[in-house]
């Protein structure tokens, strides 16, 4: 038996959306992540520090790729997905202002029982985007 | 105008499993991952590093919450998703040995045109995981 190494932490977050120059208005424009992938229409991915969320069209990902150099499996899911990111509460009251400037309706703001706030928002696609202190989970 | 924060990094990735205590099996016992937070039957959280993989029934999910003071909102994909943990190109053989241990089918294991490594497995909902080189990225 072999141990499982340790996890180094998430490096990738999912989301799925089939209009992908809606989403890179959403998220590369208005909250200014870097595109670090756009291959249309299939995908668009965005650096959020260390880490770097997925945008897939599930119409193409749930194909199976094509190239026997690059096997990658296919997926693609339906329906609003979830992702939060890491904020201070001084970035979340920010982040309220870009999205209240921009006339992007909050979902939800409040503070967790240990203390920690999330702000929510929805992408265009409709998953559920939080906002939220590293502290309510370290 | 307010200009957006820069993002501190994806802190939480969401997958949706209807059965939370075969994901339970496969994340916190198979791989080894921490439970940080049970709440039976809508969701199994995971430590992962710094950040948090939270795995979600969505037939819980997709429900609005029925708590003021947590107005968590409603979401909830189905089909399979997608999730990338950051690992060693070592560490990634020590996951495809621990995969093989457990008859756990390897969906794919490749170098990207970078020379950063993959591997692919499926979770027992069919998510999609992948472990890879953080120099994929950065």
């Amino acid at each position: 038996m072999t141990c499982p190494p340790q996890i180094g932490g998430v490096l990738e977050a999912a989301l799925y959306a089939e209009d992908l120059a809606a989403a890179e208005s959403f998220y590369g424009g208005l909250m200014g992540m870097k595109v670090v992938l756009r291959l249309l229409p299939r995908h668009v991915f965005f650096r959020a520090g260390q880490t770097v969320l997925l945008v897939f069209n599930p119409c193409e990902t749930a194909r199976p790729s094509g190239n026997p150099d690059l096997p990658v499996p296919a997926h693609g899911a339906r329906g609003p997905g979830h992702v939060c990111f890491a904020a201070t509460r001084d970035e979340i009251a920010a982040w309220r202002q870009v999205f209240r400037d921009a006339g992007v309706a909050l979902d939800a703001e409040f503070d967790w029982p240990n203390g920690a706030r999330s702000l929510y928002v929805r992408d265009p696609a409709g998953n559920s985007v939080e906002f939220a202190e590293r502290r309510l989970w370290f």
